[in-house]
């Protein structure tokens, strides 16, 4: 395979995000690839907000991951900063590629980089696959996630 | 007991917030009251980010309770913006008082004034109780919480 590069989503790079947000079992309830507006609104808004880190993984020329990355600093754990990941998708070709341990290799790197002391995400009760990738990345299953839709 | 007002805490609030961070089975642990500068340091930062909103309740001119709410734009779920509520935490001489409902209450109803179509959170599985709590508010415990120390 060749060589990846993982750096900010632009634009021209929605569909093919969308595309993977929409292709799993709990996206695809929730995400909409025919209307991709409300996808570019909320890009400009991630883009103009210097503690959002929306990546796209690029293999020649495709995009084949994505995740997003938060910078949240804070009082607690003697003024922390810690980061969350959300939104990590890995291209239906290129699982067990090892491109999902790149990735989150690559958002563990960059929260230290900014000085973050913790790293942290959450995970539906229904993908036991994700979290035994998570385990052996190093992060232990010490919370309970709660989730309250508006 | 007197009227309560949710506002953004201030310099001047740090000893009083700190100390609620400490006193608290898990915070004893991780929290230095000793030594305020790095959650000053902290302070500005959170104060700077128009995203974040580290809260005080007061009632009677004393810090009661506190929590931070930080605002997330994302692309999933349609661009959907989510709030995560961290950092919750209830005056000792106030626990049983409404406060921390009210204090949730409050933030859900920032993060709906701010259109966010979820709110998320996630609490350490030893706090068995505060899962009741935020189950009793309408939140679900979906996901599960992973964390990994920098």
């Amino acid at each position: 395979m060749g060589d990846l590069e993982i750096r900010a989503v632009v634009a021209d790079d929605i569909p093919a995000v969308v595309g993977m947000l929409a292709d799993d079992p709990l996206g695809a309830q929730r995400e909409c690839p025919d209307d991709l507006a409300p996808y570019l609104v909320a890009l400009e808004r991630l883009s103009s907000d210097p503690n959002q880190h929306l990546m796209a993984a690029v293999r020649e020329g495709q995009v084949v991951g994505t995740l997003q990355l938060t910078i949240i600093p804070g009082l607690s754990r003697r003024g922390a900063t810690r980061s969350i990941i959300e939104g990590v998708r890995i291209h239906a070709r290129e699982r067990g590629s090892g491109l999902g341990t790149q990735l989150i290799q690559w958002a563990i790197d960059e929260s230290r980089r900014q000085g973050c002391q913790l790293v942290q995400l959450t995970s539906d009760t229904s993908r036991t696959e994700a979290h035994r990738f998570y385990e052996r990345l190093g992060f232990t299953a010490s919370h309970v996630g709660f989730k309250l839709p508006l």
